[in-house]
């Protein structure tokens, strides 16, 4: 086995940050690690597998001698770079929504189907939304023991989904708000505090702090966000069930970063509590945290920063036949983004 | 028609504060407005219609003369006090969970079953958990119509729900946390932080501020929540469908006023958005707004402190039959609460 080269496309961002992070303290599998950024942060030198390596402009050379090339940027960009990465030889990661809906393209969760991988006729693998990621370790351990028909979830998504303006604009909106034991008591006083205060710059269309927002992603068809779309689609694809029924609403909520969701999921087969919990404690990459009793249940502020996907509140749906309602943990840039990324490469890393 | 005598009993908490602003701001149809508090607070002075009035400490003898007394209190007082004011004659509308789910004593939303007001054989009257309360005027409406037979619900919870201290610990919480900006990016270190600052004593099992906690209520068989139970059978109570089938997943946010619910509803009829939104815009309480291509939706901190059930982000299910998706919000201490007993017994001065 060789030490395949690693290039990080979109090496300054969120999920860029906590990749390098993530390469630097996994396995070391690679030969040369290269970062990759725009021209705007190119020159930069960053940290990583504990040596400082100077930032590269995204350019077709970049790719010459990378084996496998981690992309994670806007939609339009793996749009245009993606194809050039994967001309040049690279087996390319995508995260970006451009490709994972693409049939010759797979779209892989490595606990649930680590095989799809091999079948990259592109040169591409894609790796899930992340929120549809949060749940999928926990949702293909269920699945593969008793069969899953129905979906409706309901997400608590983090501000740095929305990259690091995300978190940013949830630090600025509270400090702007703290001190004022008056606010969040009357239509519009939280709106019109942060409009004295902030720039009119919010990566979200409301106020976030003090507030939930029901919106995530962009408008589609039938007033759906794209987000709750994508965890339909991407869920369907990951798990292999084409007919999977899934409703999903998507909402913000003041969290820095861990998105958690309320899902009420129906089997083919019965389930008991008993029977979930057994197979969550026997998924590696998913901790049971659930005696309600004695006030154990995930939140993303005792779970953020960590790799697994944290399960809680299983209960069996009373008026619902072979159905759970859980609650569902998981670090949106880690297993939602960089360490599912970094677990695909080390796969792809293996066949060299 | 002669104007009957109200008693306050609770004047002085969360709830109690608001229904003195909804008795004095909404038509005055009372002779005498009396404001009953613990001993703690007896003496105080507070204002309603304009007044000062004194607050009397709870005793049997503040229900002499009273026609109609309104009761917000914990649970083990109404236990106690409901029967007491009810034998000295005052018709009682009880906010707490103590007979709600009574066969004799009636569970009223003025907009979804003010007839049950008429038949009160314990001369009680019991007004709804402020969850359920959040969804009930635009549930009632669209059930009128086109029959609900599933509700799958997910919460997200103010901490004005859990009373003053509530409302007290976010704002402690936010002001403990606000300008370090790398909080809510390790796991514990929210926990950990607020530990330093803060006493041991919030109303809640985790960090609210920077987090979303999904328990709310005591612990029920099953790994359920009470509040999750009292969704499920106060709606089948008001709405009059005891095979109606339901499982909600109760969550606490940080927001300081003002329920919202992710409502997945299944109908015997068809149904489709152009359907929801006629039925919700003749409903005089429901206020529709729904058009997310123009950023136009519900949030907590845009309704806050008025009056009407809000509904946005409707959608149709794209895999399961009859079925909308839906977005509701309602300020929980108003509607949620103080308002919806304002109306009750606004129904029941009707008959003096």
């Amino acid at each position: 086995m060789s030490r395949p080269n690693l290039a990080l496309i979109g090496a300054t961002g969120a999920v860029g940050t906590v990749m390098r992070d993530i390469v630097s303290s996994r396995d070391d599998v690679w030969g040369e690690v290269r970062l990759v950024a725009s021209p705007r942060s190119a020159g930069k030198v960053l940290r990583v597998r504990g040596e400082d390596v100077v930032v590269r402009a995204l350019a077709p050379e970049v790719f010459d001698g990378i084996d496998i090339a981690i992309f994670d940027v806007p939609d339009e960009v793996s749009a245009e770079w993606v194809p050039i990465a994967a001309e040049r030889g690279a087996i390319v990661i995508d995260k970006s929504g451009t490709f994972r809906m693409d049939p010759d393209v797979p779209l892989v969760v490595p606990e649930v189907n680590p095989h799809d991988a091999r079948q990259r006729p592109r040169n591409i693998i894609s790796t899930p939304n992340c929120t549809t990621l949060s749940m999928m370790a926990a949702m293909g351990a269920l699945h593969a023991e008793y069969g899953l028909q129905e979906l409706v979830v309901a997400s608590y998504q983090a501000v740095s989904g929305a990259g690091v303006a995300g978190s940013a604009r949830l630090y600025d909106e509270v400090e702007a708000l703290a001190g004022d034991r008056s606010i969040g008591q009357a239509a519009g006083d939280v709106r019109k505090a942060l409009a004295n205060k902030l720039p009119d710059d919010s990566p979200f269309p409301a106020p976030v702090a003090f507030n939930v927002v029901p919106w995530a992603g962009s408008y589609k068809d039938g007033g759906w966000a794209s987000e709750e779309l994508k965890l339909r689609n991407e869920s369907r694809k990951i798990l292999g069930i084409p007919g999977l029924k899934v409703s999903a609403t998507c909402v913000r909520v003041p969290v820095i970063t861990t998105h958690s969701l309320a899902v009420h999921a129906r089997f083919e087969r019965e389930i008991t509590v008993a029977d979930a919990h057994r197979v969550l404690e026997a998924a590696p990459t998913v901790v049971l945290m659930d005696d309600p009793a004695n006030g154990v249940f995930p939140t993303p502020a005792d779970v953020v920063g960590t790799d697994p996907t944290y399960v809680g509140r299983v209960r069996q749906a009373v008026d619902f036949p072979n159905t759970l309602d859980l609650f569902v943990c998981g670090d949106n840039l880690r297993k939602g983004a960089a360490l599912n990324a970094a677990e695909i490469a080390e796969l792809v890393a293996a066949e060299f």
